[in-house]
């Protein structure tokens, strides 16, 4: 019976490992899945032109920073021959010796930590969207994964770590990853510029002013933060051991994001006058980015506290960024990731609710300032954001610098205006087929082509074919420019009086209309420019006094932007189907 | 040993439990991703003026409805300490207790019922899209996630709810979360009134009718379906306990939706001649949610009945909502959830596959009529919504008619017409850099600026400046409006005659084109716009009749639709590279 | 104390098996997921037109395979009664015998397989878009899932299947699934015949040449591709049996797509001069289906080399499918699915790292050519793909022969120009309220009819109603067509000279523009039609040639495309607000 118990014991052993085995396996998953929202996020709050390059960016990090993580970035960080505290000594056995079997158990490791290596690339791409060459990015997106983000990761994860022998909490990665991408993020943003049209002098203050370039979907950036939300669950959780942390986990990764939220959108309320969309977002993602160092270490309250002091720095820290630096990221990636990375680690020592003990019950962590700690954790917290920090200042400093000398890193300034799209990878449009329809293509099997031998006169009996315009008969178009949604009263009333033709084109329309100014993550945008639908009746015997009595009758309302009528002369119409012109040719649409 | 063997059993309880709750904590997440799932969907059914409000809205329930279920909702709901099988008393426990330990078995709890609350007060924004004040939207949404969902809620799940003690079955909530929210759905639609241009009176009936007002984009509806399902099997399963449930949840959760798919299509191609794609996506909704109540005890052959007949109620509710009662619900909120979760419960009375015994072999919930239980489900289940239903009715009513006497709870006409989203939240537009390109922004960094002094006369010298128009010059521009598959075909013969300058307009034609009337969730679309190109080509040398007759023999199909030319004057052109005018002018585009 | 040891091992066991069954039902909703992911790729890379219609597809063939499944394909594939290693006698267990409990393990294993069956289902459908009657897509997608997947996936998957018996390794369906998908997509998509315009008559070269008809979202094909690499770990993963076996397949599954993406990237780049954002999300997927088969037979290394070959593969073999073969396939399935799948399943006979053991110590499967295993496995599955090719071709040859002969494969071409989404579905677009704002609609309730009694005449005092045009005053309308890049310094120098009415449309120009060709998938796309800005201004105060001046002082650069500016006359000009006519019209907006 002994054996029995003993065998069962090691089956049980194995079963609870299994257990967090698969859910570390599955939050590995999610961390992937949070590419895709990073992708939605990034393309979502930059312009259609350059759509398709950022998705290839957000696709390709992953990609490059794969063999880059395996060949030397995972040995750096994990390997089990750690000098010193400081670096791992690499080795290529997950490629070698995988045969023997002793391997198995460093398999999840590298998954897991793989995608976290590649979320710390993805976050620069945001800052750095719109200008930057599709060459340097593959490079300093390597470079991320083969050696900086390993070795400051390696310190803060590795047994081993210096910075884990001191007992700094850094539970998913708050510096270790979201403050490291950040500063990169605003390195980078800083050696390559702001965007064209950014900022621009101020002509009565002679002052440099940020002005809003806005993104082209905020539906693609909604759906990709709550991608991220959802995905956090993996990140912050798929470490944990146990179900009460796994729980504790899951409660801080709720609240903080839902405070952050919340704090974002009532602070642009109150200061704007109007709840702010992105800002929203951004808070949601404040709040995670910020939870993300304790979220295994402060309770319930702690993280309401980290989400909503999260969820103001990241509105204060955007517009700092753009207004005062004056440095253009274009997604926010610098006050969201940097900024709250550093806040969410800080807080740590702060709001860390209980001492961590080891196995010989000596306090290897101690609890935060509000929970009774004293400065201890806080001193060890602070330190290791210095060190992170200094690390990455340093060392990509150096990548940009090199990257910018030798192969370049901003793209010219004709690719910037005609779009990264077409200039680096050769796409006219990531959508295609839709403001312009490629259907518009020579439907050469089954349409008559311009050559084709179709005797077009003769299938045209009803009328003497090609006869010039009456003499003497006026032929006019008027055209009336007005609000949309006055445009089907003005179609029944216009069919009402005898004219069943119409052209119709969606317009922007510039005039006086008051011109109330807006915000756009913090930034003014001068809404001049409204939308407007264009009307083009084309009239001979339906008087033209009649169309204007008509229009004027159905658009007023006495309000600025009811509109305009332009009548002009035509001097001819065709009518294709049937040949005929002039006044013959309108009276099917008059 | 004896210590070994307890100990062992410790362990292999506590591994069992720690299976099921990482999956509850894994379909918590599912449970949070349906959220996304929400947003996309109601984005997609709704107007592209519209869509930040709307992913606000999605967002913030959830950011508003966690402090909200956190002080007072969950205990409400869930509290041990339970008040005559009808509320509980709230308490902070989960803040101020965390420290002790005891609690970690509630934050599971907790985060699970968070989210789950969290999906009935997302229900209600689709129903009020598009014209509810955002500040009431927080207030009500708030309120439900406070109050109104708790209770009834607790009375389904709490162990000492007295529905629960009756034997009533709702697994996963068809009553408890979305007919609650169908019905505040409802109440809220009718409180508000239908969105401007939805209804109509007839000219020759006197009646008011429905007209339909189509989505932006259907992709993101089916999208959001698509999510939807996939955190189904989170919010159906999150909650089993055993293998053999969830598998049978599964199951079920998987034959329902497909079957409810099935049936609205075959309904909608068989009554209007073509399969309609948006109600076959509320006909999987409408058998996610009919299944719900009844997932875990229904049988596979149940699972396939519950969701053919929630297909076919859907669309058959959707309309009777739309045409009779005349209630606008922009994303048939109302038919999915409030008509199906009912369907559900009921459903369960009639379905349940077997008895359901307590540990004392009683029977605690009977079999359903169709399994030879008689009508005693039937009837406990009949209860249940009926009481739930009174609930909601009663408690909703007063909400929504306190928040109109105070805060107010529809928008201006004004801001209607304009969208929510530049009048709530100072957005243009959710898709700026996309119809119109931000990109049109003064380039002052490197473009020339309108003050700048280059001398633009100096940098001409092709041609002499500002030459006036060749006096006796003709120059005329003719306009084709036509089909845009011809696009391509014209532009290759008009190469041919020498014209290689021209300009290209997406327009929407309206003309006598036999006016095919389709269908839109059951309401008619008039189709009297249809895609056209205006091609504009300015001529001088070039005979214009030579142009007629090239566009004529390419257009001419003897088809209504062929298109009409227009003949205008043109006074003068400028090319603005050479400075070149008139005749000249155009040497280089005809 | 024996019983509780017995107890205890029952317990034990079931435990751990029950990780795994959560494990595979989660496995399970991954993959079904992945159908939100065929949806947005084969969306994205097909036309705005014919939106709603893949969609549907892709809802559609989950829907109809379920039923299809449940009732004979399930049985054909997976019943215990396994005739002859070939086909399985179906059965109705699941709906009739659920109640006697003895089938709740087929439950989970029903599920499971459902969703690949559907998987197969759906591969199709990307290659047969945008011209394929839904009715005939309704009957293939049903007889695929009912007969033609489960056979021969019986084969490979039954533990009683002659491939299975043979060692032949499939661990995921690189052949079962994607190769037989792909084969069919071929099959389909040559039945069907090319769309129109996608192949042309090169009027030099007498040869048929291939044209590239872009999608309209490459934002939803990316998100499609994240979607699908994230379901692919559940895809690979939901059948493993312990943990080190996972965490194989998800290293595996992890650098195959890394570094397909990474080849196909570096392909197009070298050959094409820019790395092409498509063909990279192509070779993403192309290493998924190489490494599906081998998944959990293959170490990283030979994952590496597998992903790699597989991304150049899909670039080659997607080129010469459509250029040379000249089959149709709008989304690259046959390429990414067929050819890949084909690949991989070979692979497994070069690459599987060591021999298959039964529990005797008999091999079973043994190692890869490259792994010393001689050509032995490499036959088997060389034997295995030969078959199961060649029960697709005959099978489905016939079934689309037969929907050809009865039914029709194909639509009209009338239905194919308009677009699937207004012929099959009456869906006038999926983009309803977008490119055309359905506000457009008579606001009855709120804004006066045309009908209505206000009277515009006396709401006018401000100008003597009605007047003419003034004799003698020149109006004239003022057309710059120039770079969007250029609209906002325009409109600020013409605010200056007293400007401030303008009306801006998006076109597109056509013009002597250098004609840069660009690769969409490998062919050319004639970037002729260029974005350009419309805007009309109607001066009479204000000097044209005031206007020309200031217009050409802000848009002159020297390079091409600077713009053109034409004059026409206007006969009269009507303020609606104020009823002024001509000169008093004008005198706000310039």
């Amino acid at each position: 019976m002994a054996e029995n118990v003993l065998e069962l014991q090691a089956q049980v052993a194995s079963s609870v490992s299994w257990d967090w085995t698969i859910w570390l396996l599955m939050g590995a998953a999610l961390v992937f899945f949070m590419q895709a929202g990073f992708a939605m996020l990034e393309t979502g709050l930059t312009r259609a032109k350059n759509a398709g390059n950022i998705l290839m960016k957000n696709l390709i990090d992953f990609c490059i920073g794969t063999p880059a993580f395996l060949l030397l970035g995972f040995g750096l960080m994990m390997s089990e021959d750690y000098v010193a505290g400081i670096i791992g000594m690499p080795n290529l056995d997950i490629l070698t010796k995988f045969a023997d079997g002793s391997f198995s158990e460093i398999l999840p490791s590298f998954v897991f930590n793989l995608v976290f290596a590649a979320t710390a690339a993805t976050i620069v791409s945001g800052a750095m969207a719109e200008r930057t060459k599709f060459s340097a990015y593959c490079i300093y997106s390597g470079i991320v994964s083969l050696v900086v983000y390993p070795i400051s990761a390696g310190w803060v994860w590795n047994s081993e770590g210096w910075l884990a022998k001191l007992g700094y909490i850094d539970f998913a990665g708050s510096s270790a990853i979201h403050m490291l991408g950040g500063i990169t993020a605003l390195i980078g943003a800083t050696f390559l510029g702001a965007r064209i049209g950014k900022y621009s002098i101020d002509k009565k203050t002679g002052k440099k002013v940020a002005r809003a370039i806005p993104g082209h979907s905020l539906t693609l950036a909604a759906l990709g933060c709550f991608i991220l939300w959802f995905g956090w669950y993996g990140f912050n959780g798929a470490a944990a051991t146990s179900v009460t942390q796994l729980s504790q986990i899951f409660v801080t990764t709720t609240l903080a994001p839902a405070m952050g939220t919340l704090s974002a959108m009532l602070y642009t309320w109150i200061k704007n006058g109007k709840p702010d969309v992105s800002m929203s977002l951004n808070g949601a993602l404040a709040g995670l980015v910020a939870v993300t160092a304790g979220c295994a270490d402060v309770d319930p309250l702690g993280s309401l506290i980290i989400g909503t002091v999260g969820g103001l720095l990241v509105v204060v820290a955007a517009e700092f960024i753009d207004k005062r630096l004056q440095v253009d990221d274009p997604v926010g990636a610098v006050a969201v990731h940097g900024v709250n990375g550093l806040w969410g680690t800080i807080a740590v020592g702060l709001f860390k609710h209980s001492d961590t003990l080891n196995e010989d019950g000596v306090v290897t962590s101690a609890r935060g300032l509000f929970y009774g700690g004293g400065l201890h954790q806080l001193g060890i917290q602070a330190l290791g954001v210095v060190a992170i920090a200094g690390w990455v200042v340093v060392t990509t400093s150096i990548v940009f610098f090199l990257i910018k000398k030798t192969n370049g890193l901003r793209c010219s300034a004709q690719d910037e205006i005609d779009g990264l799209d077409i200039s680096e990878h050769g796409l006219p449009s990531s959508y295609g087929g839709f403001l312009f329809d490629p259907e518009a293509i020579e439907p050469s099997e089954i349409i008559e082509l311009p050559e084709g031998t179709v005797a077009v006169d003769e299938a045209v009996p009803v009328v003497r074919k090609d006869k010039p315009a009456p003499v003497g008969v006026k032929i006019s178009k008027v055209d009336i420019i007005t609000k949309p949604v006055k445009l089907e009263a003005l179609k029944v009333a216009l069919n009402a009086i005898g004219i069943t033709g119409m052209t119709v084109t969606n317009v922007m329309g510039y005039g006086m209309q008051g011109g109330s100014v807006e915000k756009y993550r913090g930034v003014d945008i001068e809404v001049t420019f409204v939308p407007k639908v264009k009307l083009e009746i084309v009239v001979c015997k339906v008087p033209v006094e009649l169309v204007i009595a008509t229009a004027k009758k159905v658009l007023y309302t006495g309000q600025l932007g009811d509109g305009k009528i332009f009548v002009h002369d035509v001097e001819d119409v065709v009518k294709v189907r049937t040949g005929e012109r002039g006044y013959d040719a309108l009276q099917d649409v008059e």
